[in-house]
């Protein structure tokens, strides 16, 4: 399986490409940083954050695209760009039909080094390990990218089988006829549907 | 000059275009909604955001986009989603050369209405009322869109001038040699040259 992650940036968006399935010997395919002059208006960097990432789905034709969720918490000053950079991301990789996965820092830090608090140099150091690299790669961002590539091709299954061990649950407790969530999810279901009709 | 507004979101995507320039009566092009079901996926939303704007870039050929500016501080639950579908608005309007302006929604209000703290009912009225329309728009997104392209037909030339005119104070201040501002912009300054070289 190829993975092509992105660590989202408006500034330096990483991107790291990894070959490999859960339990197997990971192999990099490609790493690198799409940048953007911070001087430029946002809709020339948002052009030129698409044009870059969608050179990297070109070449590397990965099977799924991995990129960090991100969160309001973050520095406010930064986080609406990562977030429109994010977007650009994930709108290139649905656009050509492949699947999108977000992973949080902490599930990615924890997937690579087993800490979910593990710092930018232990992530490196492990990126670096797991791919049988000779020094781990610069910038941060292009790292990160990696370890989120990493983390889709380990976590990705596992995720997917909670993620339908939760639906079937959540369906079972429904057909109990458990009333509130299902008068719940029932006007969700209605108000969904009403988007779709007049979606345009 | 013909602008098409945007005011952005995942659910529901405003969309106005308004004809006209300041001090002549406007006239209403075209108004809508995009719309995404909210239990979509994000890339599958983003994709028809995508689709959604393109077509009525595609119909009605705006000279201008103008897009409500996202900012951190409202609920941060939404606020993400907003940042996304904003970038996705950018990112079209950019990719076809056209001029992007963000506008704030005080800004926004400022202009229609003559308060920057207008309520949704005051700035439906004065949209209503200034392109000449039977009822308000609706939804309020549909009325909040229209407002944006009012904004910026009525803002924009002085906004431009503002801009400028700092821009050569700016430049002014710098060649009497203000020391630590010359020495913090000419670092930004290399600093970008150094991304736009490397920039894929």
């Amino acid at each position: 399986m190829r993975v092509l992650g992105v660590d989202p940036g408006l500034t330096r968006c990483g991107i790291g490409v990894v070959d490999g399935t859960a339990g197997r010997p990971l192999t990099m395919a490609g790493v690198g940083v799409v940048r953007t002059p911070a001087d430029a208006p946002i809709g020339e960097r948002l052009v030129l954050i698409e044009q870059g990432i969608e050179a990297w789905l070109d070449e590397h034709r990965p099977e799924a695209v991995a990129v960090e969720r991100v969160f309001s918490q973050h520095n406010v000053r930064t986080v609406m760009g990562t977030a429109q950079a994010s977007a650009v991301a994930i709108l290139c990789a649905s656009r050509r039909g492949l699947p999108v996965h977000l992973h949080t820092p902490s599930e990615v830090k924890a997937a690579v080094t087993g800490s979910g608090r593990a710092d930018k140099a232990q992530v490196g150091a492990m990126v670096t390990r797991l791919l049988r690299l000779d020094a781990p790669p610069k910038p941060a961002d292009a790292a990160d990218a990696l370890a989120l590539a990493i983390c889709h091709i380990w976590r990705g299954p596992a995720t997917d089988r909670l993620r339908q061990a939760l639906a079937a649950q959540t369906a079972a407790t429904r057909s109990r006829g458990a009333a509130p969530t299902t008068a719940r999810t029932a006007a969700a279901r209605t108000a969904a549907v009403r988007n779709r009709e007049s979606a345009t």
